[in-house]
């Protein structure tokens, strides 16, 4: 890509009278280069089985090639047609009245598509190995790319849409579990072994004897069907991707639109693996509680999945709206601001979900740059600008390139079988994950993401370790082997703890990260409320404190930092060990949130990775990267409604919306809710 | 009728032993002048299929008869006998267990009979259009009505009890939907425009494609859904009123009871049509608690439904007990004071539920007249003073005729669509209609209920209209036109936001209002928290505040009031529109209560109707009416535990329950839960 | 039994490596003298149906022979073979997700073995009447106990584990249900009348119709299937032992281990009636909130079900885990401290759940003595120093006997019937007990607990009755003749008002009880909130209130003692009435915690039993008993971690852990968690 581009997702189809020309002609006015369609409507495409329609959609094609907007073009798939759901009901799962999401990921809130009664009317419940959805599916698929594919205006397609599994059993996912576990185990003794089933009896003698997931409380059973769903998700979206495949120009790409933030439901690096870029959903809280934080870790996320950039193909508009409880639209300037987060952080693409407000359906309030009424309005002029200023700065701010010095280790593994098996009621992996995310943030440094059992790990010279809680002895000996050649590492408490059927080691904790980590230990308690940590050694003040969760370390190598202060346990919580060339900080029990920021500050301090960037006002937050012109660019951004002044730290430069000179150690003053760009050029 | 009837319902067959004479001697002696019975024994009259049996109920008319009791009979329609349930299952409609109701009105208790889990033993949860469940209850109904028909004692038919639907699916329900779709859309593609189909790609190409309600998310079919279920409703009791209407004398009228207030799953003034008077029945909290709201909404209701008035069926004797937690008796006199307080409102019964207190089954702290030990107690010493009251006074309190100034526009549609689209949680449209009662009620205005659509608003001085969402152009036009022609309205927000099938208009907002409201916006959204209006037009102090919503109002002819004080949002909050020759005051945001009531009783004191009824002391409440005679009644109610002082502002009367003169301008002293009743005669 | 038998929970065929020696012999070196073994794996016995595996157990047992510890022999019926629900899925039967167990006891907590989704996974959820089932449950029980009841290691069998009812109705168990009710009630009529059926026209007319418990909401019907679960338990439990006895030695002995607590959805006497000796399961909080009172309460029930010792089959080693939240291990010396708190309350083994922590399936955090890395540990050394202890001691702990003077008097009627009936949302039947019984235990009193009917009334001087909601004619008269031939009652509120099948009686409350009580009573209120009672008779200050409940009595004989201090409610919440030679203290309200411990301790002053242990400090507790040698003996428990200090007020003595002298009058001074065993020998 040569330049940002600037967009929304566009239905025509759905607008209540046809204003196509209209449409075309304010997106022009404003400065719109892209817009997505296409994705939502099987039953248009194909509104009988085998009867295809295809000159509506020639028709906005058309006419976005002639006012020169470029299309991604999604497949259809993820609604069913009614037509096709009265001739193979079976297609669709269904699960009781207000029951939580089988699979539900504690960190994606509960979306009406997934969470509403079963039965027909929400979208995308249905059977992904079903073979009759398959067959019509793929028909549909290949009419439309096959009939577009050479249509100018398209630049690439979106296959599916923000695709989760259903977690259901069914007759075809239970056949196709069975023979995974054949696959696997070769035998059930085997597999009874690795998952203990002889526990409680439950020992299976014959494959065809494996119970169905409904009722299985087994931890090696569930996070291996959790699995399983994952890879029906990664197999259906790698089918897509390998029909659209041969059809698609050169010139055209693969995409799939992740819904916003990390997601332990599915396996994203594997999907990544079948597409060309990735692209991702991003939705945030706004007014007073506008914060990079949410926009930055989906796209830290998106960026780390093909380690490259990435398109935000849906992001807030006037509102979030499946909710229509929350409509807290922007404040001046905050959707401008937005969209420059965005960017800092890799993106390529941003573009509004949606064009226009929805007049009937679920997302109703979930509205769009035009209001229900379809006439300019304030988004619209605020739109206008930012599209605006892209067209003169896009280029300049494309493809901007990271070398980030900080990672985060991410299992998905762990932070289900914690699920099965909590430490607690309020804190979940990824509550500690988003607590070690939003401190790195708070001292302005972007991490990368990086899958537990990556080969990669030595380009970081520090790396954050969630906890660890499932892993193969593999994985941990990658990150055992990464502190040995010099690595720093934070980890937090229950590391190593399980293996990789969640079967907890029978070895001292913390099994193969002892030599590493400089400790053992036998036990560890709750805690039922926080105490006080001594000595304070990071100066946390009130605020040196543990809870949660206390393990009982007894140190081997390890330094104890800090310990609990109780009157019957002193064990330590916080532990630094000297292995090989690196070390290893360990979180005995769950920090404070300014403990935390403290012991990754001293770590990073301690890699040589700190500076100016510290020392900014709580509000400004910062990011950096290098253009195709080999430019280093700077954005500082003002998330407040306060004017801000920093002093700039960095060579000479220019400030890429004003054109002003920005010397090195001169201030620089940024409006409220505004940011400055400046670049070394 | 010619005077007040009072009573209960009673139930023999309940009884642990045969004590009809001693129950009927008990009842003469108290005054007792009306009884309800039969209502709720299907298994009792017809104890095996096509066998009937009446002997049980001859002598209980028979005895009435003899002791001068009326008897209301009803019939037995909402329990199914085990035999019926038998023989044809399907019949009976289940839900999961612990689920909310499906159409569960947010006004209404969740009823044990609505809310429990499934199966036989809760009462009225059938196929309201199954056929053998019709062919059955048409049966019982003839035989029964048949057999006592002309039995002298019976002065009217109450037909099944508190009818609601059921909301779920069945095979005769889907059927009966998709043939009211085809009446009126004609064709799917008509559905699929009004609805919206087209989103999610949901169009419907055969009508038999339509998928059942279960999944559905789309408001347009879910509101049209609980309008079909509404009409089930009315088609029922119609069809039984006609069965009755068959047999009855004309001298005997047919009713229903409703449950207390105002109902958002049912059409009220529909099923009103087919009865000759309304039946209505009215619980409240007692104690310290004890207020005239609840009587008076559901008062004012019922007397709204046929502008006439009506029977209260039902109401506290010891407890309200199907929750046996909330054992709540009356402190001496609020009975009798609970009892004046319906008449007032155009009550000309009151019965009890009910005779005796339940051994067994569900409601066994339902407790009535007698507790359990069947014994005379304090309830029924102060149940006979009221009745010997009654017996006096009856003649001159019977048929008060009222002629109101003020009337609440009542919308289900609103209610149920923002059901779907809630603006809040906490605060829907019944609470903001709530509100709305309540401030009338502290500023002693009694209102009228009249339905969006009514073509009778001319005759209203002021019309209070809570969050009209959803209504067609002409319902819109019909309140243009009162406010053109002279009415003042008090108009919330959201009013005209959707037309009748819950679809967002594509005009700028409020649609068909903009000229009336004189303002239009674009945008909204919610507030967080409450936030102040400046100025202080009203003299609300601390309470001059905005929650929950904000429309961002851009006044055209409209003059502000008052605005919202916010560092960015500085958009009118109320506003009112001089428009012909009325007015239109509108509420852009929830306002706090003593705002409304503010508000309000700024309008209505433009409009000319204060007077002395506003300045009693607040817990003196009163009510006006003309008996037959031409007498001008005003009743005044203590609600409160403190004897009370107020100046008589009337023409001379006296107090019809002392018979002490009381002149214009004189201190009347009312004493704890006692009251007065003036007559101008 | 001739000393204390101390042992864990052994699950070899659960270890992730064979370890059977290195077991043993930690096991041996520790000193445990007994394992329970057996019970879960019925899948390792019977892998394929019909092919049975002994040799890993014989091994098992063998060794433990040479080791010289003893063996309970467990029959391994709670879990299904897979193969056995692949070849009968209808033996499981399910319930909703997420529902709660239908018959579920409030005061046991929730387990995931009932409480889960549905399906195979879960333990214990099939249909007890199963033939299918029955006939492979024979089999498997036959094989095994067949194969090793001539081994000299096994003691005796535990058949099945903490049996409870499903709840659930299946064909097998509706049948059975009717052919219950057709024994019972002999004609459908008498049905009808004794449950009320003919409320909401529910009349049976043919047994056929009876419909299925699902949807029922009759308290009758409830009750009764309530009991008929129950007994569908006793029987099936009855069932085993039968078998087992046709094959057992003499001296070995059948038990059956019983969840902590009193239950009110078992009929724990009537299965103790089966059992050789009667064992439990208790556990316990740990750390700051180790109390002896759930030790206790289990440990006192469990005694009373055969008025002689039982054994604890389970209790805490490091933690209790289905809940991974909740992890508190012992603080030092708490695990000695419990083991003595059982054996104070007449326990003869204790025995740990178990011995290793598990390293997969749903309890891998109800950590045993050994943790996951199966190495001796802080844990097992105490373990070790009480086995040295009770190796030495266990001939003078043994058999401890007790006359307790104190009984509670346990409706599990009344419980359920108040649970269909509540009186509040926060006091349960259970809650009331509960309060009693820690009045009791802060008096350092021990109960006995007696069923509701039983005969032996006469052995005890004072009864407390928690609210006898639900009891005949006979079982009223039974206390009511208690009273009058000298016995000392302390009553709930709520005691009489319905008969055995929870129908309110028809007769002034509180119905038979009235003569003994002294009042009666028609009226009752809710409290919404705590009142004050007047006068402050027991000097309980601001905890002399009362709440929840206020019945309205009138006093025949009994003399008031405290009454409601409210502005329009003045009945007596406290009475005392003497009748015969006894008297009955009424709490005609919920009293507070303070005053409920001032009524009783004031009843027991009374009839003689205070005197030196009410002067304890509050964190000793004191247990007393004569051993078989005839020697009395005193535990003195400190339940704090300081060290208190008593003075000793019996006859001189000594104390059996320390061998020191305690003279009468002496002080004794206590470690914290720690105890003195004084004998007087």
């Amino acid at each position: 890509m040569d330049t940002i581009l600037y967009g929304v997702a566009y239905y025509p189809e759905y607008m209540p009278t046809d204003r196509l020309d209209k449409d075309v002609d304010l997106m022009q006015k404003a400065g719109i280069t892209v817009v997505r369609v296409g994705e939502s409507t099987w039953s248009t495409w194909e509104p009988r089985d085998g009867e295809f329609q295809f000159s509506w959609a020639q028709r906005i094609l058309d006419r976005m090639q002639q006012a020169g907007i470029k299309v991604i073009l999604g497949t259809p798939t993820y609604s069913l047609p009614t037509w096709l759901y009265k001739e193979h009901p079976e297609i669709l799962v269904t699960h009781a009245e207000g029951s939580a999401p089988p699979l539900g990921d504690p960190y994606l809130p509960t979306y009406p598509g997934v969470a509403s009664p079963g039965g027909y009317g929400v979208r995308q419940n249905y059977d992904f190995l079903n073979p009759d959805f398959r067959k019509h599916a793929e028909r549909i698929i290949r009419e439309i790319v096959g009939h577009f594919k050479e249509h100018p205006a398209v630049i690439g397609y979106q296959i599916d849409n923000e695709t989760f599994p259903t977690g259901i059993s069914t007759k075809y996912t239970q056949a196709a579990f069975v023979e995974r576990l054949k696959q696997k185990f070769k035998t059930p003794e085997e597999m009874n072994k690795k998952w203990g089933l002889v526990y409680w009896g439950q020992l299976v003698d014959k494959w065809e004897d494996l119970p169905p997931r409904d009722g299985i409380v087994n931890p090696g059973y569930k996070l291996e069907w959790e699995n399983f769903q994952h890879d029906i998700v990664t197999d259906y979206l790698t089918w897509q991707a390998k029909i659209v495949n041969e059809y698609k120009r050169p010139d055209q790409f693969i995409t799939q639109d992740f819904s916003g933030g990390v997601h332990t439901n599915l396996n994203q690096w594997a999907i990544a693996g079948s597409l060309d870029i990735v692209s991702a959903n991003t939705y945030f809280a706004t007014q007073e509680r506008l914060r990079p934080n949410e926009m930055w870790l989906t796209g830290d996320l998106a960026r780390s999945l093909k380690n490259s950039n990435y398109l935000i193909t849906e992001t807030n508009a006037q509102s979030i709206g499946w909710d229509s409880r929350s409509q807290y639209p922007f404040y001046p300037g905050q959707l401008r601001l937005a969209v420059y987060t965005n960017l800092a952080a890799g993106a390529n693409m941003v573009e509004y979900w949606h064009w226009h407000s929805l007049h009937y359906g679920q997302e109703t309030y979930w509205r769009g740059v035009l209001s229900h009424d379809l006439e300019p309005n304030r988004t619209y002029a605020e739109v206008s600008r930012v599209a605006s200023e892209l067209k003169k700065l896009g280029p300049d701010l494309v493809n901007l390139k990271k070398e980030n010095q900080v990672a985060i280790l991410f299992s998905a593994d762990s932070a289900n079988a914690l699920r099965y098996m909590p430490f607690s009621d309020n804190v979940s992996y990824m509550t500690a994950l988003r607590q070690m995310y939003d401190a790195l943030c708070a001292l302005n440094f972007e991490p990368d993401f990086v899958p537990a059992g990556a080969a990669n790990l030595a380009r970081y010279k520090v790396l954050l370790v969630p906890p660890l809680y499932t892993a193969s002895d593999t994985v941990l000996q990658q990150v055992s082997d990464y502190v040995r050649d010099g690595g720093q590492v934070v980890m937090e408490f229950k590391s190593g703890f399980t293996n990789e059927y969640s079967t907890v080691r029978d070895t001292m904790a913390p099994g193969p990260l002892r030599d590493a980590a400089g400790f053992h230990y036998q036990e560890f308690t709750n805690l039922a409320k926080p105490e006080k940590l001594t000595p304070d050694a990071y100066g946390a003040g009130e605020q040196n404190a543990g809870s949660v969760w206390q393990e009982f370390l007894i140190t081997d190598t390890a330094k104890v930092i800090e310990s609990l202060d109780d009157p019957y346990w002193h064990f330590p919580s916080v532990t630094r060990n000297k292995y090989g060339k690196g070390s290893l900080t360990y979180e005995a029990t769950y920090v404070s949130d300014v403990l935390q920021r403290k012991i990754i500050g001293d770590v990073l301090s301690a890699a040589g990775l700190t500076g100016a960037d510290q020392s900014l006002p709580t509000q400004v937050k910062v990011r950096h990267g290098k253009n195709a012109k080999g430019w280093l660019l700077h954005y500082y951004l003002n998330f407040s409604g306060i004017e801000q002044a920093i002093s700039y730290p960095y060579q000479d430069g220019a400030d890429l919306l004003t054109n002003d000179a920005v010397k090195k150690g001169s201030q620089l003053r940024i409006k409220p809710w505004d940011l400055a760009i400046v670049a070394e050029r």
